[in-house]
C-alpha cells in the first residue's frame, strides 16, 4: 500500500471565485479523490494553514509520496519545513510538485538552481507530448495529451538537466516548456509536472489524473535510509 | 584554425526544383560559404557521389568538425565509410548532423538507437526555443529562432537521453521536437540540429547561421586521441 | 513472470580445464541455476553454436531479459544477429552484459563507441562498491561485495556517460573500474555488470547472484513497443 | 583574462601545527601562487575571518571563477552569504569546491543533496584514476595521478548524478571516490575535486596543479546572466 499526503496550500480556492467553481474542497481535495479509487494507493491530505503547515515528521515518517501544489503562499512555508520535507526526500520520500510549485521552497532547494520561467494566463490549449513513451509515467496516455484550457509556462525553465525528460508542453499561442521532469535525489525521486492551474479543471482531465496515478507509482520508495543518509561517519581501515 | 568538412549527399538540389532553386549549388555549398567567413575557421567540402563518398581516411584524418546533411540516399552509404565516419568521432572529430540526417548511418551507429520520429511537410512557420540561454551553441541569438517555413519533426524521437538539450521547435500545427541536442562519443562531440529542409532556405537564416557557427567550435576537439582509443590493452601490474 | 534467456557463448569451458572445472557445464548453467529457484523468473539458456546462435527471432520475441556472456567468440556472432538483439532492446527487452562482453557486438552497437578498456589477469581481490545504495539493483547487498578472485579491469571504459553509475569496482593492484552501469536504448533497459571471469566462481558468490537477480527485475519491460519503434511515419496535421 | 578568487576558510593552518607546516601562510595563498603563474589568470584571495567573509557583492561581480576550500568552520558561514555565492554562480560564475568542501553551504545548496560520505584520515596513498582523458580538465596527466598521502574518502558520496564524472579516486586501503565531478547549475559550472587534506602537501604536486588551473579555464562563464536570471516574468502573447 502506497501511503500518499496531498499538500495544498490552499489559498486561491477560499479567496477566489474562479478556482472555488473549479475546485470547491480544495485541489488537494479534487486529487485524494481520483487517487482514492486505487486498491494499492491510501490517501490523506494536509494544507499550509494547519499546524506546523499539516507536516509533522510523524505526518513525513508516514508519507511514501507526497504530492505538493504551492503558488503565493511559497514564501511563507518555514524553512524548516522546506527543510524536513527535503530531509525526507534525500531519506527516500518520493515527491510530485505541481504546477506553480516550481517556486516552492523544497522544490528550489532539492534543485540548488532558480525554477523560474516565463509565463502568461490566457487560457490556451496545451498539448503535453510524451518524448518517452516507454516510461512507467506516461503508460495508459496516447501520443499527447490535450488540455482545452492551461496556464502557458514557457523556457527557458531554470533547472537543473532532468536525468529523464519525458513530457514537454506546446501551448496554442507557440510557446513550450518541459512538462514532465524527472529527477533523483539521495534516495528518493523528484517528478516535476506542469499541469494543473487553479482557474481549469485541469486535475478532472482522465489522462491526466493516469499520469499523476503513474507517478505515484513510480516515486514511491525502492527503500528507506535511515539516519546515515545525512550523517559522514569517521570508518576504519578496511580489513577484510 | 578549425578544419570543417561539410559534407551532403547531394542529391534533391540536382533532381528537385524546389531545392535547386533554394540551393542551386548544394546545400553543402551555403553552409560552406557562410562559414568562410569566420577567419578561425577554414571550410572544404564533400559529397556522396565523389570517390569513397568523399570521406578518405585522409579527408577525416584532416577534419576537426565533420558537418553532415544526408535524407534519401542514406542507405546507399556504405557501412565502411558509415564506421569510418563513427571512428573518426570516438577519436575526436566533432560532428553536426542536420535535419534528416537523423536517420544516416553515422548518426544510428553513435547514438545505438533507431532516430526515428514522426513528420509531416506542410512548410509550417517554426519557433527554434532556446531551453539553455547560457550555451555556447545558442550565445548571439533571442528567446527563439522564428523559421517562417520547416519540414514538421514531431516527437518521440528515438534517441538517448542527450547530455544537454539545448533547443526545443514548436511548430505552428502543435507539435513539438527536440531540435538541439548534445552528446559525447570517445573523445568526440555530436551535436544534431533539427532545421534545414531542402526546400525552404533555412540555412539563410542569420540566427541558424549563428548556431551552426557556434556549434562548430563547441565542437571543435580538445584532444585527438591515439589509436588506443579503440583497444583493450594488456597491462602490467602497478609499482608505484 | 519474467522470462530470462542466459547466452553464453560457451566456449572457454568446453575448451580451457580452468573454466571447465568452475563451470563444468557452463557459466549459462549456473546463472539458470541460481535463477531457476525465484519464483517470478523462468530461465532458458542459449549458447552461440546452437543454430542461429540460439538467438532466433522467436526466441526474442519470448524474451522479456536476456543476460548477455562472450569473450573470443564475439566476432564469430553473425552482424545481422546483433543487429536482431539490438533492434529487440530497442523494443523494449532488457539486456544484462557481462564481464567481457563489453567487446560483444550488441553491447558496441548499443552504446555506439569502443566499450575498450584495459586489463590483467592476476586473480586480484576486487571490492565493488556501491555508489547508489538506493537503486534497485543493488538491495540487499552491504557496503561493498568481496570477490576473492577476478580478472582485473580498469578505466578508462570506452563507453558514453551511464545514466546512473550504481558500481564501482577497486581492484588489489590499485585499479578502478565502472562495474555497474544502467543506460535506456529506445525501450529497452541495458545493464553492464563487469564481474564474472571464467576462470574464478565469481557467479556462485551470494551477493552477486542477488545483483544479478535484481537487475532481472529492473530490466524487466515496462512496455514493449510494436513495430512503430523503429518506423518513422507521415503524419497528418492536427486538427483537436 | 579569467578573474579568480580563491576562498579559504583559514583556520587549520592558523591552530594546527601539521597544517602551518604544509601551507604557512594557508591553502589559498598556495593555491594563489600557481595559478599567478599562468598568463590568462587573474588572482585574489579570501577568507572566512574577512568582513563579510570576504565575499562581498563587489566581490562575487568581480569574479569569474571561485574556488572554495572550507572544513570545520562551514556551518559557521552565514546563511546568506552562502545564498550570494549560489546566486552569482547561477548567474553565470564558476566555482571549484576543493576537498572537505563537499560540506560547504554553498555545494550543499547547489547540489540539493546531503553530500555526505565517509572517510578515515589515515595518510593513504591515492591513485586519482582519469575517466574521460578527453576532458579539458585532464589534458597534460597522465592514466592517473598519483598522491603520496592523503585523507581517505568513501562511496556513497551524497550527490546528484554528475552531469559528467571525470575522475575516480582509489586508496591503498581499498576505498574509491568519485573525485572529479562536473555539473551546470543555472548560467555556472560547478566542479568538485576531492584531492586537498589541510596536512599534506596535496596543492604541491604539480598534476594537481594542472588539474586545477585547468578546471579553472573549463569554469569560465560562458555568458553571465543578468537579473532575469532569476525572475519569473510574465510575457505578452506572441505576435510574429
Amino acid at each position: 500500500m502506497i501511503r500518499v499526503t496531498v499538500w495544498n496550500e490552499f489559498f486561491h480556492e477560499k479567496t477566489e471565485p474562479a478556482a472555488r467553481e473549479v475546485y470547491p474542497n480544495g485541489i488537494h481535495a479534487c486529487i485524494k479523490e481520483f487517487l482514492s479509487v486505487e486498491e494499492d494507493i491510501t490517501v490523506r491530505t494536509a494544507t499550509q494553514d494547519e499546524e506546523e503547515c499539516g507536516l509533522t515528521r510523524e505526518v513525513l515518517d508516514n508519507t511514501d509520496v507526497l504530492i505538493w501544489w504551492g503558488h503565493v503562499k511559497q514564501y511563507d512555508l518555514p524553512l524548516e519545513i522546506a527543510e524536513r520535507v527535503k530531509q525526507a526526500v534525500l531519506a527516500g520520500m518520493g515527491i510530485i510538485f505541481l504546477h506553480s510549485s516550481h517556486l516552492s521552497r523544497p522544490f528550489c532547494m532539492l534543485m540548488g538552481t532558480a525554477c523560474n520561467l516565463k509565463w502568461r494566463e490566457d487560457g490556451d490549449k496545451e498539448r503535453l507530448w510524451i518524448v518517452d513513451p516507454s516510461h512507467p509515467i506516461v503508460q495508459g496516455v496516447g501520443d499527447y495529451v490535450l488540455i482545452p484550457n492551461e496556464e502557458t509556462y514557457c523556457e527557458p525553465f531554470g533547472i537543473p538537466e532532468p536525468d529523464k525528460l519525458i513530457m514537454i508542453g506546446a501551448y496554442e499561442g507557440g510557446e513550450v516548456f518541459r512538462s514532465g521532469c524527472c529527477w533523483r535525489r539521495g534516495y528518493g525521486k523528484v517528478f516535476y509536472f506542469q499541469p494543473g492551474h487553479e482557474t481549469y479543471p485541469v486535475y478532472r482531465i482522465p489522462e491526466i489524473q493516469t499520469i499523476i496515478k503513474n507517478a505515484v507509482r513510480w516515486c514511491e520508495p525502492t527503500v528507506r535510509a535511515n539516519i546515515d543518509v545525512f550523517s559522514s561517519p569517521n570508518i576504519k581501515k578496511l580489513t577484510d
